[in-house]
């Protein structure tokens, strides 16, 4: 038996939805290769050492310097803040690693283009981590479009919703750092719906004319007021080279709301919708059901719906770290076959040019080609 | 008892909707005064002759302008297409009678303006017909945000999606035209969006940057293929004068959404979310609700909910049509009190106003303010 | 324009809903019968006086047997409490006018039986008021089960939910009187689920076993404290003809549910779903769908749907009262065509034997045959 | 640390999920004691032996009465089709070791009570696998009633509605042979929904009356047709020993329901709502909410909702395997502090009593009384 041997660097959120799709995906699907969790690394000694225990990984470390250039290490595993993403991942490909770099895939598209060149240049697999692509529903959703059945595509209406900063004494983070996080909403939620977008539809958003906001500038934090640098909201519309419409929204602040992306693309012929905090679910409507037409929820939950092999029978539903399974299952196919890993660096860039182009956008208020 | 004699000119679609509310809203709610369908005036003879039968008006005519003038008529009901809305009404407020016109006010900012001025100018009753503010939701709506319940509003999303125009052989019509409809789905749909937001928030929107487009250029016609000349989707984002932003969309090419007029507002505390293809349903979140805290899904239907005393126990729902017959009612209530009707001419302006400045706005790629 | 000249008797809930559809009927569809709103029966002068000059109808009287006998009434339409049916209808059929009667058509399986021999002699129509049977969701859910779409019916579940009395201070009324009401909720509401799932599936039912109880035994009146002498809730499973199983329920104690009148069809093949609620809106689910099978959410308001010729585009939802313009449409047609109505005495009949099974086995704890 | 040497005793569908439960609780929380994977045990050497290496299980064996009986082993899982429950448990509980066993506890009232009887002479954890009192949903739903919140329950509707056996050509199976399986929709899918029933109320079945069908009778398999010797559905109402009425639907014919459990209850004041398709919501009525009264759609997955603590953040929603973790959670808490562990077998034992008497009124038409 094959195993990759893996380092994750960063043991927050997102570490821990990769130990756990790590410790998980062999048992759950064949897979050619197996992954062995091999080191953690991150900051703080007696945080690292307790979550390798806690997460079970091997080993631990300070240094992710040294974790990356470790002989016994095939794949380093990205889970830091957007700033530090380039510097890792950069140091990850040199040293001859597969990487899996946490979206966005970096704070600015001048790191995003030092990436995807490096990863270009490499013959190792590189993935970023929009893992939303890895729903069963959203997968299925782009088999249709992609299949035709929707006709000509028309508009796209992708919006992520969230509230945990609809209080305004919700405390300052490094999420809230421009430094640290790049933009707020926007990198944090709007890279996955543009991301989504565009692999929904197979086409990239060509212009967009933009708004952001930030309706809390200043929140508490220990040691005393902080200023928000980033964005509480950004919201857009844009072209995309198939001709369709786009309307997006990106927020923190939509109460009620606790993890509402949604997506829904209209074609010629039918439609498909799909809203996270459903995430069995998608709605199709086919223009040729007649006099029954209407949105059909169907539970993608059935043995032929993507990555349900790897599951239970029919109904019997998925939460959201699934998509981290299906994600190291797909590397791993991609590392034992040597085929690139999709989404690539270069679509972590591409994602990156638009969220530029937004921000630049919502700055001036002119209409703004998203660069190629 | 008091009678309110009304002449209807035009009788389309909405003479339909309206000759039902103006025949049921004595029937169903207690008013001072009591409207008499008197005339309806059309171009066609033979056609105005059978709808004055089949919709039960006194009499009709094919000259709206003798109508407007008699001195046995009190209130002119305005329900042409938009080219004629300001020729209309404004003989009908020289000739001293009180007005209700159909939404949008007219086909253009400086139409609208001598619209509202002429009102403005006259002792009569002026209301422009955005029925959807006769919602017993919206109007639910619209006191819990007032209340200060919701908080600070800091997002609206609107949508207007609509389908029939999604089939590429969907035929031309006086809608695809500019020179009769002034705009497409922006001026048909994106009107009543815009008119329900404000409404809703109290506020007006201060600038807006936008998109559009015509999907389909050419339709066929009995007369052969015509040129479509009007926005198929009309998609903008616009900040609000109370610092909220919005996200808004119309279209007539949502292929599966045959009416869904789409309206949520999230302030600080709370939200609300209305969507009129379930037009008896306000959802309603409260922060302040704890583990508990979801959508309410408020069937608002209950005794004490807005216009229902006219109507059936809780639970009984309502239709379309009601939204016109409470739009009597409160004309009805403005003429025997002698107040201002609500939405005004002045409101119509305004809503035109923003829809010049999306119509410049999609046209130079510019942030554009709403005139004032 | 041959006319029917309408005699309604009995003005309260029911009468305003049937006032309306007379009143509304030929406004919205083609009709060879006209009906004229000629007088209006009831008991208490004042009130019947207003209630003519506020729904319309030409005169008024106090004296239902007059009216009846009137040679200018051409149909009686009793909309009065269940413990007048029988006599009121009986003696309408005899003085030979046509009858529509509100359902349940009467308090006992022998006043039934009576309404039933008399309708059948008669050579006039008699229709009983399952207005349920009349909403185009509905209509639409027969069809396919009827058209063999849903393969051989094997469960029907349905349940009519509604909560006015979950509050033990809810105060007494003729409908808690077994007297005038013959039953609670199992004959207001249970009646319209046996007719609804009877109809639909075109099968009876054949046996039935039950619980019944009355949670709230005493209740508040003006003349002080009173016995409810009729159930608050029944519950039933029973086996119909063709070998389905149904799962019925009709309870006044379901707190939040408002007006829940939710029909299921499962068949070998696919399966439909209702609920009042949202009575635009029928779920359809066709095993044919392959993967992307799920329920599909009509909007039943497209042109071709069941009675939409008459109302409004699609998406532009009906309310409850248009199901009672659809039966007064359908009553029409049978008197100008002379062919019998649909749901008959003799359907009504049925029913009251289903209830009258019902009752028997909530009393005795045995499965009871439904009599024929 | 402490550990827990666990041995689990068949390895199909259940074994899957137990595997995963195992696996993963001392990962996602804090635990005293930590479990291992000892050993599994099945018939098949083949099959067993891969089963433990893809599961990870340290060992394997064809011979669970060897298993059962190993000293380094401290809990037996229960793993296998009910027609062998009663024989390993008591096995494993004479040998001194905790059990959990899947539901239901047994294929026959005897068995139960043999089960609850040694159970109860032991000093070792007894817990039955109803999982589903281990959503965050459920358990939300009983601490709502537990409180009074919604006042006097009056009303049950409990259904288990699944669809694998819709198509007359599904094969045969253990589940469809009453030898092996006891019973077919009532003990697999209607043990839950009493089970659920009684611990959400609080109360248990007093008395039922019932229907049961099967619908295919012969079905296929690799031998040829096979006789099916259990229900395809069954049907039931009862009344609880607190008044409330229940009525129950179990069935594997519900043509596009994949695994619709759906409980609803009824107070006095307030309503809960429960579907295992959408199983991170929860709907409450709270009667209390006076104008924007209406069922909340509770997205139960905040910090603060049962079992939270151990996942992701609010709005990140949990899958169906979750309940298997939450189940080991409270176990090894159990275990650890020496309580009892609820569901009990007594629990177990008592739903196997009402599924007699749900068999025994369906085979004799009575209203039959649930033992005791």
């Amino acid at each position: 038996m094959r195993t990759l041997r893996v380092a994750m660097v960063g043991h927050g959120f997102m570490g821990r939805a990769h130990s756990n799709a790590w410790r998980t995906v062999a048992r759950a699907f064949d897979v050619e290769v197996t992954p062995v969790m091999a080191v953690v690394a991150g900051r703080d000694e007696r945080r690292v050492r307790t979550t390798a225990e806690r997460l079970g990984w091997a080993g631990w470390s300070t240094d992710w310097r040294a974790v990356v250039e470790r002989d016994d290490v095939d794949l380093v595993d990205v889970c830091t803040p957007g700033d530090s993403h380039a510097e890792i991942a950069l140091a990850a490909l040199a040293a001859g690693k597969h990487v899996l770099c946490e979206k966005p895939l970096a704070n600015t598209v001048a790191e995003a283009e030092a990436l995807a060149e490096a990863a270009g240049a490499s013959d190792r697999v590189a993935m970023v981590g929009f893992n939303y692509r890895r729903l069963p529903a959203t997968e299925l959703a782009r088999r249709l479009v992609a299949s035709g059945r929707l006709g000509e595509v028309r508009h796209v209406r992708a919006a992520y919703l969230q509230d945990w900063l609809h209080d305004e004494n919700a405390p300052a983070s490094w999420r809230l750092d421009a430094a640290s996080a790049g933009s707020g909403a926007l990198g944090d939620l709007g890279s996955h719906v543009v991301d989504l977008a565009q692999h929904l539809t197979g086409s990239t958003l060509g212009s967009v004319t933009a708004l952001a906001h930030t309706f809390v500038p200043v929140r508490p934090s220990p040691e005393g007021d902080r200023a928000v640098t980033v964005d509480d909201a950004a919201l857009f519309v844009g072209r995309f080279g198939n001709g369709a419409l786009g309307a997006f929204e990106a927020t923190r602040m939509a109460t009620g709301r606790r993890n509402a992306l949604r997506v829904e693309v209209n074609g010629s012929l039918g439609s498909v919708a799909f809203d996270l905090e459903r995430l069995n679910e998608l709605e199709v409507y086919d223009g040729a059901d007649g006099d029954t037409a209407g949105f059909r929820r169907v539970l993608v939950t059935d043995a032929d719906h993507p990555w349900l092999s790897g599951w239970w029978p029919p109904g019997h539903t998925l939460g959201w770290e699934h998509t981290f399974v299906h994600q190291a299952k797909d590397l791993l196919d991609a590392i034992a076959s040597g085929t690139p890993a999709s989404p690539s660096f270069h679509d972590g860039l591409q994602v990156q040019r638009v969220l530029a182009a937004v921000q630049d956008s919502a700055a001036t208020g002119a209409l703004v080609d998203v660069g190629a």
